[in-house]
């Protein structure tokens, strides 16, 4: 159980009322837990930006009727195997494929494997989204 | 086999020299190719603000020490079935786990369904990736 | 003066110290102020996705050699003189001009004036920043 | 004027007549125009990560009652006086200021006096946008 600080902070009165509204319609339960996930928000972009490790996840939609796509997307993701932590892969229909390659690493690399899956021929939609390992993060 | 057209392009002769020397460094065999990427980028963007069906993937970072956490996230995913594809999981370390929901549906709900995830306590790191399903996009 | 309300805010130990960490890299004075600049954030993002009145900016870079290019965009921008307020110009270079427009209006409003610019051919590069008409946010 | 090299491009049937419908929607008088506007928008993107000179513009909006406020962003300002091409300032109301600051330079010195700015006591927003001196784009 980590050990809580507790603290005070000053707010104007009208902009204390608008926040209350927004995480009210945003469904937490405290001002303290809407606080404390703005600050992460902010952390996690840190991480990223400091270069050290991270975690996140490489979406991808692609068309696997495309000739030899499959297995050349194979490849790649061999290539960066010790950035790729696994791989879920979801039938959205007849021709189309999902993606989602969970990655934990260096930034640098995780947008290196990016491009190369979106250089693909056939890769319709590549994208990577910015998370964390949690560890810097309480 | 989808119909190919070929059209030309007219390109300021230090443009073209620059977004060759930047595809380059990108991996992709043609300018075709990373044209159509550009293309399609453009393409998923207006799926999400029309607001009809898209696919992307939800990324969450949580301590799965935290009481009851483990239980809340997966009411809150039951509550969203439909809309969810699958789920996959990941054990980054002896507290943190990143779990990554691939999703298919409205945007606004896709939103929601972040919000309702991020309000919950322990969850360190939320974040939605825009995709799509492919369907409209060649 | 507004009035100011003070409140208790928990956060874990280690999370605090980070923030600290962060906040005196970035040169805040007190915890309030930076959680005050986090909130006033997801207001303004608040504003705009609720489309209604808003401020903003739109930075334009363009080449004033093409031909008929400053007519045509000074065209544009008197069609659009409801939601311009003002527009600074900026001399580059012997070729380049950086024109700043600034503007107030419906979102929906401004990214049509966007379009509308970035359409005009020798525009090297257009983008809105959104920013608040402040009246909302104390 | 400078010189334009015309090249093939290949697409699907599909995906080209989505581009044309997109292009037609955003005013875009041809093809070429369009695309040539989505590889400077990568140009852009690279020149910030790169790191060296670049232009943009910090949009401010704040309460000029705020005691000593513009006083100390104005001290600000004359810090970063290298880095400051011009500011534009517009009364908003009785209360709020909108004031624009050209900026040209490396993107770590335009994110460092964003950051000071923001830190003021009384600045309800600030946002950076990235644009470029034209240079290097054609």
């Amino acid at each position: 159980m980590p050990e809580l600080i507790r603290f005070g902070v000053s707010l104007e009165k009208d902009l204390l009322e608008r926040f209350d509204k927004l995480i009210n319609e945003k469904g937490y339960n405290s001002r303290s837990e809407a606080l404390r996930d703005l600050i992460r928000e902010n952390l996690v972009k840190k991480e990223w930006i400091a270069g050290k490790e991270v975690a996140g996840a490489i979406i991808l939609v692609y068309n696997h009727h495309k000739r030899e796509l499959t297995n050349r997307l194979t490849d790649i993701q061999h290539h960066y195997q010790k950035l790729i932590i696994s791989t879920q892969h979801i039938h959205l229909d007849h021709d189309n494929c999902l993606e989602i390659i969970a990655v934990r690493g260096r930034p640098k690399n995780a947008y290196k494997l990016l491009d190369a899956l979106k250089a693909e021929k056939g890769v319709k939609h590549a994208a990577l989204s910015s998370s964390s390992t949690g560890k810097e993060i309480s």
